[in-house]
């Protein structure tokens, strides 16, 4: 269909003009883009690595399929893409709702961008299944950065558990790195556990706090404070300033009643505003000091490694729990089971055995 | 053997003398003992609900056992306990090694006992494996509480990983209060994950601490000061009062960071001496009105629902990973794809699933 071929109908007697072309060309065109759609894995590696964001972004596509080619080409295309990641430094960013993270992340984006990095944004939304994405979903938040041809943003994947989610950012972590960009910040808000999976995936983790009348400290996830490597209180501009620097000793008291942390680093407490960049600068230079201090110690590479190590492990667990639960024997027994431990009606220990052993009887 | 047969050998023309015995009788009785070491679950069942100790501490002997009899008989035996359990306050302590747990619970203990109440003191340490029950194993730490008739002291399980060790005290919990123990104390150390295994077993989290010089709120584990219902600031006696009580001030402080609980508990901090008394009994009075609050806003039972299924899932889990890691043909792979990982050859995704494929390919 792609060749303008003469039309040879047995019918004719011989060649005169030939019949108009029944399909338009450009639709033929436009059928051909769609068949080609799906570059193959080295095209895309070769786009990746060439800084093509059009490559990165179809690759990425490709580790949020679940279609199992498409899995298959993912792996291919990360594991191409490795011996060019990990060089990069990789900032998680939590707050609650509220505390201005995409204004603070465009300010610190674009203050990056400026010295001249490439960074990446990416986000870790595991309620992003139902609101189709409510980190970075509404790029719109972040005008400038989003205009910015060193920075690439790429609103949470989806799925149907926060495991999930998570390992395709990790996925995409790689080839984003593999892209050029050496700055990938990881937004994530305190929802269930997405802050412990952020921080297996990051070098430096960064709390965002406003100060706030009253119950301005309250709202700290469970164990997110003893993540933090920096608690930055965002906001602190015009009549906020005072209010911050109180919260600022209140956070760097609270911080002395946790153990030291295993980098040698000690968390610092900052203020900075997004809106004056005020404090900005601060915290971009935090973050040189503890590469600086956690590479001198290796404390950096090691991490690195577990990490690795975890997700493989992760990875493991996810998929071994979801041929569980998704085994039709246990399926139907799931919700009755579940209901007779509730009661006391069968010992919780006693109830997993039983289907187990259905499980595996196959 | 057992019956005192008259020899009748067919070279004896009549009946004589029955020569002697070759074997005492003793040692027969001794071995029908042996024999009988293990009693039907029935007999076990009855023995716990009748409160006594020796079926109880053999039952439990029967969920540490790793052997695949043991294990059924042991659910057998749990699960016909299961409708006399629950009736019951489960406290879980911890803090690290030096802030007085045994003299505590020794006094909190005797202090409960005191009271009338029957109390059952558990302890889930992973490291006793190597250790070989460093927690309550020396039991003669307890002096009078092990001598109390209505205690009951257990020393930790061992096992190879947290959770087999963690399940086996949730197990041993629903004995002892099907043999009528109505508070069950379950002691942990600050290692590894222990403190969230415990969590998940008990009604009540108290977080033991001492003051002292400059690093006294040090080495609080991450996450354990936010699971705490209960600080309690112990060796608050003599020269260590007033510190205690400034202590008491900076923890009090310290909680105000954390977001409000569920539970609708306000977590309390108070000092207490294990060797004046002092406190002890206030701490009884906080879990009682922790117990009347929880109670009355029904978190209590809705919590004990969770736990069941948590520990459900637990054990799925641990079984499936259990199973995997087992697999010989991943046991040959295993650690040279770990290598893999942690030198960035093959991302920690395709490791996963080039095992995964190995093991379910059978």
């Amino acid at each position: 269909m792609a060749n303008k071929k003469v039309h040879t109908s047995a019918l004719l007697e011989k060649a005169g003009i030939p019949p108009p072309e029944s399909i338009s060309s450009s639709v033929v065109n436009e059928i051909q883009q769609f068949r080609k759609v799906q570059p193959t894995s080295k095209e895309l590696v070769d786009g990746i690595l060439n800084g093509n964001v059009t490559a990165l972004s179809r690759a990425i596509t490709l580790i949020e399929s679940t279609n199992a080619t498409h899995v298959e080409k993912a792996n291919e295309v990360i594991n191409a893409c490795l011996p060019y990641a990990n060089k990069s430094v990789r900032i998680g960013i939590t707050g609650v709702p509220g505390v201005g993270k995409s204004t603070f992340i465009e300010a610190f984006g674009k203050y990056l961008t400026g010295l001249g990095k490439k960074v990446a944004v990416l986000a870790v939304d595991p309620s992003s299944t139902i609101s189709h994405g409510s980190i970075l979903g509404d790029k719109t938040r972040m005008e400038e950065l989003v205009k910015d041809k060193n920075a690439y943003i790429r609103p949470s994947a989806s799925g149907e558990t926060l495991g999930g989610v998570a390992r395709k950012t990790r996925e995409t972590i790689t080839l984003c790195e593999a892209a050029g960009f050496d700055t990938i910040i990881i937004e994530t808000v305190g929802v269930g556990q997405s802050e412990t999976a952020v921080h297996s995936m990051v070098d430096f983790f960064l709390l965002l706090k406003i100060s706030g009348a009253g119950d301005e400290l309250q709202g700290i996830k469970r164990g997110i404070m003893e993540m933090a490597d920096a608690i930055v209180i965002n906001k602190a501009d015009g009549d906020n300033i005072k209010k911050a620097n109180l919260a600022k000793t209140e956070f760097n008291r609270a911080l002395h009643l946790f153990p030291a942390k295993k980098s040698g680093w000690i968390p610092t407490v900052s203020t900075c505003s997004a809106i004056t960049k005020e404090g900005i600068e601060e915290v971009w230079k935090t973050i040189l000091k503890f590469l600086e201090v956690t590479k001198e110690n290796n404390y950096f590479f090691e991490k690195r490694k577990v990490q690795n190590l975890f997700w493989m492990m992760e990875t493991i667990n996810e998929q071994l729990k979801l041929n569980f639960y998704n085994d039709p024997e246990i399926q139907k027994l799931l919700d009755s089971t579940k209901k007779a431990v509730t009661t006391d009606e069968i010992s919780p220990f006693a109830a997993a055995q039983l289907l187990l052993k259905k499980h595996f009887k196959k």
